[in-house]
């Protein structure tokens, strides 16, 4: 049993009331709080030494990257960050420099994103440091997309390149928080999740939530100079393209939205964000799964994505 | 540097907003997010392996305990509980129906107090389970209780009995929920905390909050049965007393008011709370810390609860 599997099987039957919009399985839950024109969105993401990060790795960018992760969540459902509590747990013999850096990291990336700390708490962890952010955010009503909303003949599209992210952007990257909520203002995005699994894993979460398939064209695949350098390291290394479809942590947007639509995005994408990439990279058909094709033909990939616990 | 210290430094300087009503340092955040009549209470709070239970404990009730454990925060702050994140830690080696039992539990007790399970998350943690709730609850403007209320002359009480805890209540306690609502809303409660490290522990948070002292009568401190038992245990047993008021985990609701208010509390309290025992144990004090009186004297009490990374 994997990750998703153990996930399908405990969220089956969860406990629900009025106020959750929307419940587990997407980025972020979706509350009505009873708030005018508002709903709120709540999500935790946790980060634990040895998978997340190392004992090597900076405190600074351990905290860092915490936050962005669930800020990226956040990004994919159009959200403002409001607060976030912060759970660390410590191994016995914990240095205070090093906590304390672990929070200069995300306060810094906090305060860049309007996000207040709202409290949190320190506990013990014998095996490790272990991360856990709890954020709040909203969004408005009727711009919020989910994962599930895919239609045949969607244009399916990318934000930035993908691959290669363990080679410094997972510690470093900006959660495309503005890009996410003007999507959501100026389109009808069908579908969006962030890209955290891998593009061929999550492109399967949106798949799946709509009942539908894709078809990539192999040459638009954003691929990142970092998944490139690596696929010139040796003749074992990974290949580019492998690693921008199943490569983990590119914590890009990927999302779907009427073919019809895709000229105006283009155009108001360069406008508004003229250094990031935006790119199609297919479209959305009948059918289920996806496939690959080129100028030499098309074919069916089974790749996925990371999988946790696999 | 103990947690107390650590967590001190840590919230010197978080980063805030003006969503944030209270930050870190009471039970929960406290935050308003334009909803009419209403605050929102923001807390989190893990459990874990070796700490907070062992392998031995049954999975249901580890479950049950990391969620009360959060809805007695919320209980402190006259929370209603609205909907919960559930992040789990596991090892590599897990048995998927140990931690289908977990959410057994934990669903059992949302069921019962109208919580929803929103989502959550399940992550790899190698040395050991660790579990962490992030719950969101509202309150009454005007009726949450914070920690530092407290003035001269109040009378301060405490509900059910302490100590001894570990026995077995720290796996089967009931969140004061309606007990909390209810203070909040007929009296004025001026400080309000759940005892969770310890009276003693607890009780200083409270004195700390205002500035002031306590002065406790000895025997008016409701000690549990389970700390009975244990005193009669052996001669290097830990004294009755003494657990009530160091052992941890009790989840009682402890709270000052005015004097004045004492008399017609115990009157409604009895028909609201038949089957709870609330018990005056002492008044606050100008001064510092706590002293503790009978027929024979007045002491000072410098034992604290438990301190955890002591």
């Amino acid at each position: 049993m994997n990750e998703f599997e153990l996930i399908a099987r405990l969220t089956a039957s969860l406990p629900a009331n009025p106020a959750v919009v929307v419940g587990a399985g997407d980025d972020c839950a979706v509350l009505d709080l009873g708030a005018p024109g508002k709903y709120f969105l709540f999500k935790t993401d946790a980060v634990v030494e040895g998978v997340h990060f190392t004992a090597e790795t900076p405190p600074e960018k351990i905290g860092r990257k915490a936050l962005a992760r669930a800020l990226s969540d956040l990004a994919a459902m159009a959200g403002t960050p409001i607060a976030a509590l912060v759970t660390i747990g410590l191994p016995k013999n914990f240095a205070v420099t090093f906590v304390a850096a672990i929070y200069g990291g995300l306060n810094a990336l906090a305060r860049a994103n309007g996000v207040a700390i709202a409290g949190g708490e320190t506990t013990t962890n014998p095996g490790g440091i272990l991360i856990s952010i709890a954020l709040l955010g909203w969004a408005t009503p009727g711009q919020i997309p989910l994962r599930s909303g895919s239609q045949v003949g969607d244009a399916i599209f990318v934000t930035g390149t993908l691959g290669g992210s363990l080679a410094g952007k997972h510690l470093d990257f900006d959660p495309r928080l503005a890009e996410g909520r003007w999507l959501a203002a100026q389109f009808a995005i069908h579908a969006m999740i962030d890209v955290s699994d891998g593009l061929a894993g999550d492109l399967r979460h949106l798949l799946k939530g709509a009942g539908v398939g894709a078809a990539l064209r192999k040459p638009s695949i954003p691929i990142s100079p970092a998944a490139r350098a690596r696929a010139r390291t040796g003749t074992n290394a990974k290949p580019a393209l492998l690693a921008a479809l199943t490569d983990g942590e590119d914590f890009e947007l990927l999302f779907t939205l009427a073919a019809g639509d895709a000229v105006r995005l283009v155009d108001g994408w360069k406008k508004q964000f003229p250094h990031t990439k935006l790119t199609c990279i297919g479209k959305i058909v009948a059918g289920e799964g996806i496939t690959l094709s080129d100028q030499s033909g098309a074919q069916t990939f089974n790749g996925d994505g990371y999988i946790h616990f696999a």
